[in-house]
């Protein structure tokens, strides 16, 4: 089984590069499970059609310890996707991460995970605090992707996600799988994301050109994958879910020092 | 003198909007404190030209215990606008919202706000926990303004933030001063945003547009009022600093449904 996590800048296009990564891995025939961890619930959404109708953490809470079904909290999305939310407390109160730790542990006793080709985990922008590293921590998820555009302050996040890998790399399983390139129409972005992904030790294992299709698609609450699966853009979410597949090469990091980083891309004019 | 905060989700251009706020006040004479409450430590960049070199908590660790002086964690930056970041944990170990309560009541001992006119305080787009909830809920900021584009996922974030708002707005003194645009080529955005921020009870109190200016400043590293001060978008940001400090219209808003949220949306075509 491939599990693998997707975390990057928040407002960066985390979610719905995993959704359409998530169809694509679908329609070529894989099971499928993936888990949103923020408390905004809006990583299977694409998938769904809607924001999910029940979180694990909802679920708990009403149920007040009573047992929990899998498919309670399972909603079934686009080409049978199994679509899950962590969730979260109320907004501003409680702990967040606490509630990912609950939420995979549960998860983890329902047996959530055991039948699928492809877990991918979606963790909130900001990795605030250990408790939105757990998936790389406590191995749940083996490969890391960073979502990043050519903008210096996503690669500042990036980097920094970096170092959290490298941390829980050293002594686990967990590894860098790429970067992932969401394109912001930034001067020379594509080069820029690769020597960026060189100087980590990683590479650039796809491109996301930016695209109207997929901002259409949105509208109608769709991936791409579904609402225009012989896209052109739709290619691009194939062939990397495909690189994704086939990846053989998982790194432990080398973070940069952020002037180094702030030089990198001024050096492509941006 | 104003105490106020920004929230809104990440990406979304809330440190962007501050920094050239906080510049605009000084521009206008006033004597302003941004300070950044995000552990990526990157609030205050566009005005000190560069990364904060000390956070409140990276100077509370390394003297450990010894007396910290504002003069070590307070930079100067364009027009004299004092910049403090918050600071925070390694990334991915330890508690980032403890960390922002921490370095709160560590500025609040070194009167860090007392000799200013306007003190703004730049929070983390996702408000994962009470740590984040900090400035609102201890009235360290007793107006919040929710910077948001018209895309659905933005004004979704908005919304949710507007209840954390409302919980605290009815046990202090907080209030919503209102919503702020940043534009994102959304399908009459304006009209949309004015819509939304009317169902929230409040106002649009300014509508930035998209614009190229904004990211050429950035790229060099400051805000746009000092970059191009005499710019139409400049402009922009002194008419939103002045409707801020005229703002009476403070609220305790009405969160929506997310079903009526997305209604609302829709009817504007996205």
């Amino acid at each position: 089984m491939k599990k693998i996590a997707f975390y990057g800048k928040g407002g960066i296009g985390k979610s719905t590069t995993a959704a359409n990564v998530s169809a694509a891995f679908s329609r070529g025939g894989k099971k499928v499970c993936q888990i949103g961890c923020d408390p905004k619930n809006d990583s299977t959404r694409l998938l769904l059609g809607r924001i999910a109708p029940l979180t694990v953490l909802d679920a708990e809470r009403s149920k007040k310890g009573a047992a929990l079904s899998l498919a309670e909290i399972a909603h079934e999305g686009y080409g049978g996707v199994r679509c899950i939310e962590a969730g979260g407390p109320e907004p501003g109160v409680g702990c967040a991460g606490r509630g990912i730790i609950v939420a995979l542990e549960r998860l983890k006793a329902l047996h959530a995970f055991d039948d699928v080709d492809v877990a991918i985990y979606d963790v909130l922008g900001d990795v605030v605090c250990g408790g939105f590293a757990v998936p790389i921590r406590e191995g749940y998820a083996e490969e890391i992707y960073i979502v990043s555009s050519g903008e210096l302050m996503s690669l500042y996040a990036a980097n920094n996600i970096a170092k959290g890998v490298r941390r829980f790399a050293a002594r686990g399983v967990v590894k860098l799988g790429g970067i992932i390139g969401n394109g912001r129409d930034v001067a020379r972005e594509k080069e820029l994301l690769e020597a960026f992904a060189a100087r980590l030790g990683t590479k650039l294992i796809a491109y996301i050109p930016r695209s109207a299709a997929v901002h259409e698609a949105e509208i109608h609450r769709q991936t791409l994958i579904a609402y225009a699966p012989d896209s052109a853009q739709a290619k691009v979410y194939e062939e990397l879910a495909a690189a994704i597949e086939g990846n053989k090469n998982l790194v432990i990091p080398k973070p940069m020092a952020f002037e180094e980083l702030e030089d990198l891309v001024e050096s492509y004019g941006n």
